[in-house]
């Protein structure tokens, strides 16, 4: 090594050691007589310190011609330092110089490496390998490492096998769109990117691995909305033998071991919510409930009253933000334009202050008197400075909206710190939903996903009721994972596949490998995925995912940085049969 | 869970347990009145027990509707075995049957689930997750997960991240062909799937990651010779701040950590050969030196003599077979024919027994007397009852022949035990190597490899002597890693380049990131790359590396099970704007 010790490690104890460092010019302060330089590397930052005069003079020299980011060698001794730093873990020492390297020079990065930097995003994902030196994106890398090497520690000890799948597969057109790769050596034939392990991992049971997981890759070929990734990293897991508790409570254990070991907080017991519920009570399948507001229901208390805008819709809910009823006219209004923005598409926002004094001030005072409003207050309990909204429509376009408005609420109150975890299961799925575009059911989670027994006889009837073993894990409001206990036997796989829209031809074409090895003896099994980038942000206390990647690609899928994709050489594209028609 | 054990836990301890057993049947003896039920799961063979007229008389009818590979749930108490079974870990055992549930059947499979299969090689690759369900397979991937466990955990210890690189890259024409990815979203351009992460490993250490490492996935689009599959698994490594010695006395550290805690083994230090060694002393830079017989070069002693064929060769070299002065004309004549098969290519083999009473017996007597004989078996070190192969040619070729003709003594005098393992380093690779297709240089290693500081100079005028600071994890003659001393200077990276045929243009079009990520302070740092399969093959005690993997590719890169790669719609071939033009 060209060092004895990292930037990092030295401490007040190792004062007087002889010590060689490497790093980074992090600094370089050049008093007069007195010259201050901090090196850093991954582990920390360390302070030099020279004296003209008193320090060898080649070393002097050779520190005056150091800036910003040059990579250096220095040697000497440590000592104490005369005023102490807390904010270092090196802070109570430094190093009198006795030699100095460049090991490398360095021209101006683009922007400065630190915490807040003036880099702009473009800039920075252009120059990624310097934005990485900056430290919360390294503290963010730090994080995943740590929280693969947990997970995979979790499942080790759960006799959980690590098992690679292909990446090389063959493209469906069910689900997402597919990234494809040409075949060579199979004319005009393509493999394509997995957009999960599902099949094999089901082959895997099947093949009576019992316990399978691989942190992996996935693929994507979707329109990226922004905090999207072509592709993106999984933990994909899988059981057999089990029923649905028997997965919930396996990986509950991970998620409560994960905290408890990377960030040390007890998670109590995960609650279970129906799907119904959730819908119901947050308008939403991935409730943040680390704040109340559950939505009430009030069609009986304020339909009839001659408001026709509540008379007509299917739904009227609402919920209480306590202690609100003092929001003043340009907040109320600031609300009520946010529920009414295209993207959310409510009409208006009806309000009810509950004022101190026991009265109310609603935005419907001409159709609602002070015992109609006292009936929403009470139903919805509220108390005596609280603020109660309330939406209507369509049942379930109300919901989405009201889920919004609550959200937007949680935040302005700041009920949403992400130092706070709220974890929960929302269960009972829906098995098919309905696609306007295609006007067919497609199934909600994938193909492979088993009904609840009891309701497998609504498939022909009513098949928008029909329930899932299916569930997923929220935290925060977002949706960390999903999974399912999976059909094994063939005749209801070909049943589900027949339900959505496949020919017998189509489905043996494209699942005739998965339909097959349920003929030699497949296992009840099931399992769960849990998106790994956004676990990792959510950990790291954040809502973009990117910075949690070390080199992701930007919103039109390209990684600027290596400036990808690109135009491939014409003797590339013949040897692959291929013709590029633009 | 389904079950209360698995298959393989239940022991004496245990007599008298009501237990209930998931897993698949493994065979069913009906001896009118006693029936024997074995039931596989992962972990291990349980025995059922059932007796009719004793036995609940619905389970013993159920009992006897079951066939090979169903799949059941069993449940009875644990009683102490009659006749305990010393090969089996349950053997002291068996379960007295109560209640058994079909929990699905099973058609009769392809081949029998055995330890050795009737199955052939086609047919266990299309009913792959049939294959997998043997124990050797099973076996296999186990250590396959162990060793990626306890590879983790060694780095993890030393400080490294693990830190995940893109899958969609840029396609580069240096090295080996790319499999290559079309973009939708950018009209006509492609991503590449990564031969390797090298240059991202490279921006981590400019980064400041300082220790980086990943068990990666990787792709090559080759023509595929036997045990080379398009998707192999690399454990990706760099450092930061290191020499080589520091790269080679760390990995030397993980090779030893996982013999001990995987098999057991005690590795003692690894020995270190120059390159130039290997080729001279064993005709290969991957000397399989669990077995001596070293080349003894013989020009002095063996030409001049009259014998055209030695005096009309660059080199004239052999080794010593000891014990083999016995073998039969036989024996040598399938010797000869093996040296002179086309992808050998010698012209002849000529030997000298060293009889027991001190004279010599040659295929060469006609050339050679007594005398001249003693002198070869003299210098070549061969004691009485020993056998001298000596080849004679052009030094590189005549190398690898008799390196090939090493290694088949090898085979035929057992010396080369699976079980043995002898890992040595070979260092100090050339730089460049000539090729005759393109008439020029390339990079042996690849292009980031720095070359000897000392050198350097040579570069220009005898650019094939330039040694690089390479080395190579060879393990029972097969290379297991490769890695070397990057490039850190913008100038000297410029300069390889340009040796390479590169222009400036080119080399900052394909690699400008990189040149261009030099400049902002690149610190000294080096890698290597171990091939993960082969590595779990070798620790498998097996020369192929397919059953190591859970889903590999036939030969043609297809993979059978799935049948994949497969034609795409057109309407995808539109979206992606490519037409095949076969």
């Amino acid at each position: 090594m060209l060092r004895s010790h990292t930037c990092g490690e030295l401490k007040f104890e190792d004062v007087n050691k002889e010590v060689t460092l490497t790093g980074w010019v992090q600094k370089v302060r050049d008093k007069g007589g007195l010259i201050w330089i901090d090196i850093r590397d991954r582990y920390g930052i360390t302070q030099l310190l020279l004296e003209d005069g008193r320090s060898d003079s080649e070393v002097v020299k050779t520190a005056r011609q150091l800036g910003r980011e040059y990579v250096i060698k220095a040697s000497g001794k440590v000592i104490e330092r005369v005023s102490e730093n807390p904010n270092l873990a090196t802070g109570r020492i430094e190093i009198d110089l006795t030699g100095l390297d460049i090991l490398n020079s360095s021209i101006t990065p683009p922007f400065t490496i630190e915490d807040d930097t003036d880099g702009g995003e473009e800039l920075r994902m252009k120059y990624r390998y310097l934005d990485l030196r900056r430290q919360p994106l390294r503290k963010n890398l730090e994080l995943r490492n740590r929280l693969s090497i947990e997970t995979r520690k979790y499942l080790d000890d759960q006799k959980f096998f690590e098992i690679e799948t292909p990446y090389l597969i063959k493209s469906t057109p069910e689900g997402a769109r597919d990234f494809v790769v040409p075949s060579r050596m199979n004319e005009g034939q393509f493999y394509a990117l997995p957009q999960s392990p599902q099949t094999f991992k089901q082959l895997l049971m099947v093949a009576g691995y019992d316990r399978y997981y691989q942190l992996v890759k996935c693929f994507r070929d979707e329109d990226l909305r922004a905090d999207r990734q072509p592709e993106f990293t999984q933990i994909d897991c899988e059981m057999a033998f089990v029923e649905q508790d028997d997965i919930l409570s396996t990986f509950e254990g991970m998620v409560k071991y994960l905290f408890k070991t990377v960030k040390g907080i007890d998670i109590p017991e995960l609650p279970r919510m129906d799907y119904a519920d959730a819908m119901k009570f947050y308008g939403s399948d991935k409730p943040d409930i680390r704040f109340g507001m559950k939505f009430v229901e009030l069609n009986d208390v304020a339909q009839n009253k001659g408001f026709k805008v509540f008379d007509d819709a299917e739904l009227v809910v609402g919920f209480v933000a306590d202690g609100c009823a003092e929001y003043s006219r340009k907040q109320l209004d600031k609300l009520t334009e946010f529920v009414k923005k295209p993207q959310i598409g409510a009409k208006g926002l009806v309000y009810v202050k509950c004022n101190e004094d026991g009265s109310f001030k609603s935005s419907v005072d001409k159709f609602f008197d002070q015992d109609a409003l006292k009936s929403w207050s009470d139903k919805i309990s509220a108390k005596s400075g609280d603020l109660l909204f309330v939406l209507s429509g369509e049942k379930d376009k109300v919901r989405k909206q009201l889920n919004e408005l609550r959200l937007e609420m949680g935040n302005r109150m700041e009920l949403r710190d992400p130092n706070v975890f709220a974890p929960l299961w929302v269960v009972d799925f829906p098995l098919l939903e309905w696609d306007e575009d295609s006007k067919r059911y497609h199934a909600m989670h994938h193909p492979f996903t088993s009904p609840k027994p009891e309701d497998i006889s609504m498939l022909d009837t009513k098949p928008g009721e029909v329930r899932a073993n299916a569930y997923d894990l929220v935290i925060n409001g977002v949706e960390i994972g999903g999974g399912s206990i999976r059909i094994h036997d063939r005749d209801l796989q070909k049943l589900m596949f027949k339900h959505l829209g496949f020919t017998d031809e189509e489905a043996q074409d494209q699942f005739g490998f998965l339909l097959n090895a349920f003929e030699y003896g497949a296992p009840p099994h099931g399992g769960i995925a849990l998106g790994f980038d956004r676990l990792t942000a959510l950990f790291g206390g954040q809502d973009s995912i990117r910075d949690f990647i070390a080199f992701p690609k930007n919103n039109s899928g390209r990684d600027i940085m290596i400036d990808s994709p690109s135009i491939i050489a014409d003797d590339q594209l013949d040897e692959l049969n291929l013709k590029v028609t633009v």
